[in-house]
């Protein structure tokens, strides 16, 4: 491992990430590297981490190469990999505009989920292509405590449960994954988002998010919210041929999610750098020997 | 405020700390500047801020300048001020000596709550003077859920309530404050250790920390602990004139607590810097305009 690494972090709607630049992909960057620079008590801390490399310099991104310069090479705060982190792509992209690497307009991010594309607005917002939603049919139940709501299952490539609720707070503690049933909805659990209504086209979440617990923000889970919501108020873009826009509050700040008649959902959002510098050499050095 | 403002992130057993060196007192901390950077998702994070000023250069310091040329201007994650922190002496020590201000051997260090003495070891631990300790009269009980255990009533300038138990475990979720009583022995709360025993002058703890929750490390909780399990052991240096030392685990790493016949407590333990940079400016003002 490179002695001096440089190092930036930053959120998008309080997900939060450490950034290391890495255009030649020479860091190496184990699990437990990863891990110990996410740790929020013993490193920097973060949700997760983006490895910032050129596509061309990275054995999984090189067939991107030609169509997104740039490759996020995404883990979890465990150091696991993932394939993709919308408010990450936010994130990343606001990197690259900050080092220079890109200019106000459309870019194209290479992600371990395809080339993802976003716009980099003049007044600072980010947005980004988030695929498709899937509505599974089928009535699908969650509960807290004593509680239980109707939820939509709404697939964002990955699953969630939209349950629209009178009040926030009746989601009590969120710690713990919410029961669902029918167990077979969801054979590898599920995220669920508990939601209300704030105004016309308005909306606020709370989230579990799976293998994580109460988030601040949860980028598909937002679209999944938006999608079911629509639904719910009898608007369906693939049918009207007419774009659908929610505002949607998370606890962490506010996206806009809009589904296009083609079926394509972009979120718009916040992205910001807190800080930069480096890492200190011999402390690494001691969490990854 | 200046629009760069230099940092870094240390730790001590896993209690963290954005340091922000200003020698000369130039830079504006008020309460919300200072709880933006402690943030751990929008912001650096940190359980609390390390100012680091020279004593001559505060108001609040001058007086210790000619004992202690550096003022530890401690500020609570939350923004709020506080007089001391054992752990973080340690890593301010860390900083002088990394910045060229001090070399190993012995430091003061100026708080709110006094000079304090510390000595920075050749092999790299820290020592700290924690003052002594005071033991109440009475009985004392702690609880968690069903379970409740007698407890050691300790004052180390903040309330503790030390408890002895079989299992670590057995304290459950330490989020909440653990009940006591009786009232009367805590009118402004407590700080409640629960303690094993791992060999010979050898302890772990877990330590439910007043207003805060559980945390990784609580320095005057592990001095408390120290002092409570010397006296069930039956080692009072005050009347036998040895010094008594034990070896305190706490959740973020390994404390060693030695009582000396005066009754001075001294803590030694690591301190780590993980990171340094800058704190970017144009965010600073959107969170301290």
């Amino acid at each position: 491992m490179s002695t001096r690494i440089a190092f930036l972090k930053g959120h998008g709607t309080e997900n939060d990430f450490v950034i290391v630049p890495d255009p030649e992909n020479a860091i190496d960057l184990p699990p437990a590297a990863v891990a110990a620079l996410c740790d929020r008590r013993a490193g920097i801390g973060g949700d997760g981490l983006l490895h910032v490399v050129r596509s061309a310099a990275h054995p999984e991104a090189r067939k991107m190469a030609a169509e997104a310069e740039w490759f996020m090479d995404y883990r979890n705060g465990d150091g696991s990999i993932a394939e993709m982190c919308g408010n990450g792509v936010r994130v990343f992209a606001r990197y690259l505009q900050r080092a220079g690497h890109v200019t106000e307009g459309d870019i194209a991010v290479a992600t371990r989920g395809g080339v993802k594309r976003a716009h980099i607005a003049k007044e600072g917002d980010i947005t980004v292509g988030m695929g498709k939603a899937l509505l599974p049919e089928g009535d699908v139940t969650v509960s807290v405590g004593e509680r239980s709501w109707p939820a939509r299952n709404v697939n964002m490539g990955n699953p969630h449960a939209v349950a629209f609720v009178d009040d926030l707070d009746h989601a009590g503690n969120l710690f713990a994954p919410p029961p669902f049933s029918p167990a077979s909805a969801y054979p590898d659990g599920v995220n669920v988002e508990f939601v209300v209504d704030r105004g016309p086209q308005h909306v606020a979440l709370r989230v579990h998010e799976r293998g994580a617990g109460e988030t601040r923000s949860c980028g598909t889970g937002a679209c999944a919210v938006a999608v079911a919501a629509a639904r719910r108020d009898g608007a369906d873009p693939g049918v009207t041929g007419t774009p659908a826009t929610y505002t949607v509050d998370v606890p962490g700040g506010r996206l806009v999610i809009s589904e296009r008649p083609d079926g394509e959902i972009e979120m718009t959002g916040p992205a910001v750098i807190v800080a930069e510098g480096e890492i200190d050499a011999e402390w690494l050095e001691t969490v990854n020997p």
